[in-house]
């Protein structure tokens, strides 16, 4: 935290973010607009690369750049609608795989489907279940028409295909639904890459034909970019997924092992030749360093358990760095975590306070913590957005590089680290 | 369930409960009074021996009779202020026993008090932790000093005396203050509990007496009779301590393992003779029946970790009856909790989200079932609040006696059980 005093004087407040309004019935920043069609994906503002737009979806827009929290289980974990209204989630991720077997996605359609079920009513995105299935290690085969495997849940035995996970997400009734792919380890061969970018497309070519007849024509759909960090691999992968009729497309395998230098030259070398009139989507990312690199190159979408497992390990960003609620120098402190921050354990909590919450295992202390991590993501992908549209990405960018690298970047591990929701390695019993 | 149709008929609805005003500074139902003196006891109604007042605190007033959700460690399980003002707590309870020792009297202060650290600005009860230390069975030591004992945290020794629960409350800063007494199981033998009372009485004497030395004037103090189920004994240890000037009179030594029968006549026999100019208080009951037939013997003031505690294992209560939301029957109903309910829960879910949600240890469950059944024990004491001052309360008595009798009396145990927060019986280590 010694660099703070530097960085109060960089803080995202001297960009004027609008903020939406909670009482209006979308969740978009600007009002004034008409409601589009859904898949409608609107371009507000360029700036190099980096764009701000609208995407239009059957529960009402999101604002682009946009951080989507991972709600896996139908919960963004111990937060209700109204915490993610307040901490300003205009989207939320659920997760086919875990939806799928807990508690099933006829039981979710017969309450009325996802959104009735957890009383959201802003858009869903939900990822197809396949990134799970294939980090299944052991419990796994593959074949040309899918994925056979035994859920962690219980051992049962189970089928997925690029059928499968449609149907599951049209009983979800998610806004945007994801393709299956074929994710394969961010150290496979280049043998196994060019095989699962061949597979990922057969199976995104079904999923365009299948769509009609399975999904809602309200429900947008988005292919997925394979190809790891081999950027010829990469960007035959977009060619032929840019030619199908997707709402929007995104990068997968990304932040599965590879090294970050890595995962940055992708970022900054695929995103900006993605079409251009469609929204980009990177999956599973990442740091707010991430997030700046992948705002830069172009991208629209992200999501991330970061915030939210962080906060429950104790970890709370700000913009002065990470700190760790649960070290001792904080039993005495009270101070808010940000004393800039408008989130609600900030404007009302001590760190002693939410130290001391965490230390009796109190359910409040994990609400608190997310509500501060999302609101920091919220803020700092909201305080790009507002830059692009006032034409002042690049000084932003700039001014921020160099203090979010110093914070986000230079953590411990040299690769990335897989950032979604991840499942054992072995199933019970 | 099964007489549910029955029940609707006879809801707390039918009794219009004035609802605070959660923009207004002070907590009360009803406004246009000026605030009086902390320690100020109003009675605006009276019923039989049932009745409702308001008591001043420093942090303003509530209403009787109220029910005080446990926040043992400067927390109601899982909810934050806004949580509490939402469900209607207009008091809480905080424990002197857990907070003494995590995170320490001293450090509450430093962090400007238990109101300011949990940023609950309405009325605070300290129990003075002697209940918790006579339940560490083997591991305290009983003089007529005091009682020494070895903590559950971690083994450390300690020493309670009738002054340092009193310095502990004051670093606390809590609205209303308990002596240390001397609590014996329910079933102590007449010569252990004859001892209690005795040594109750002493350490109520010293603790009038060093009350001005140590609490603020504006924090309050209240005796606690002991002598079980004991009439005459209650009746003498009652007559001494109704002579001493405390600003309120607490029932003790109820609901730690006595028959519940006993209990009630108890309740009956001893509660209306308590002095009728100040408030009187139950310490750690109990059942929707045990708070009416408290109500209808003239006491102001309840606490009781039943509901939230309740919330936690999946029982939730409504006015037909306990539901266990684990059962497998509730997995796909879509109705409510309760339809009748206008808690945030019933507001929103069903009963199979709040299922799945336990199912998957989502923090997310605990909240809503506590805020549920807290909201709904709140609900109930306001109704017999609102039927006290429209002189409705004989009919209202009548009409759930049978009703909640039937619900709420014939739970499994004969005997009744501690319902205030217990420690484990030994330390670890």
């Amino acid at each position: 935290m010694c660099a703070a005093p530097r960085l109060w004087h960089a803080s995202p407040a001297m960009i004027d973010i609008p903020r939406a309004d909670p009482r209006a019935g979308l969740s978009c920043e600007v009002g004034g607009h008409l409601p589009q069609k859904p898949g409608t994906f609107e371009v507000l503002a360029r700036e190099g690369d980096a764009r701000a737009g609208r995407l239009w979806t059957a529960h009402g827009p999101i604002d682009t750049p946009c951080f989507m929290p991972v709600g896996t289980y139908g919960a963004v974990k111990g937060l209700d609608p109204d915490d993610l209204r307040e901490v300003g989630s205009q989207i939320i991720l659920g997760n086919s795989y875990h939806l799928g077997h807990r508690p099933g996605p006829e039981r979710v359609a017969g309450l009325g489907g996802l959104h009735r079920m957890m009383a959201w009513d802003r858009p869903i995105l939900t990822d197809s279940g396949g990134f799970q299935v294939f980090s299944l290690r052991g419990l796994q085969k593959l074949d040309d028409a899918g994925v056979a495997y035994q859920t962690h849940f219980d051992g049962s035995r189970h089928r997925m295909t690029p059928e499968s996970v449609l149907r599951t997400q049209a009983a979800l009734g998610s806004d945007i639904c994801m393709i299956l792919d074929h994710c394969p380890p961010g150290d496979a061969d280049a043998a196994l890459m060019r095989a699962a970018v061949d597979r990922s497309t057969r199976w995104a070519r079904q999923a365009i034909a299948l769509r009609p007849e399975i999904l809602a024509p309200t429900q947008l759909c988005f292919g997925i970019v394979q190809g790891g960090t081999d950027l010829a691999l990469r960007r035959a992968h977009l060619a032929e997924l840019a030619a199908l009729p997707f709402d929007g497309l995104a990068l997968g395998g990304l932040s599965v092992g590879e090294p970050i230098p890595a995962m940055h030259a992708t970022l900054a070398e695929i995103a900006p030749q993605m079409p251009a009139e469609r929204p980009r989507y990177v999956m599973g990312i990442g740091t707010p360093f991430d997030l700046l690199a992948a705002v830069r190159a172009g991208v629209d979408m992200f999501d991330c358990v970061m915030p939210s497992r962080h906060a429950r390990n104790g970890q709370m960003f700000t913009f002065a760095g990470r700190l760790n609620i649960r070290q001792s120098r904080f039993r005495d402190d009270s101070t808010p975590i940000d004393p800039d921050c408008a989130c609600r354990a900030c404007r009302r909590h001590s760190r002693a306070y939410l130290r001391h919450l965490h230390e009796q295992n109190d359910p409040l202390y994990g609400r608190l913590a997310t509500i501060h991590n999302l609101f920091f993501f919220h803020q700092w992908v909201g305080a790009l957005r507002a830059a692009i549209r006032q034409h002042r990405f690049g000084e932003v960018d700039r001014l921020f590089s160099s203090i979010i690298a110093q914070f986000y970047q230079r953590e411990p591990q040299v690769t990335s680290k897989p950032r979604r929701e991840p499942v054992p390695a072995a199933p019970p019993g």
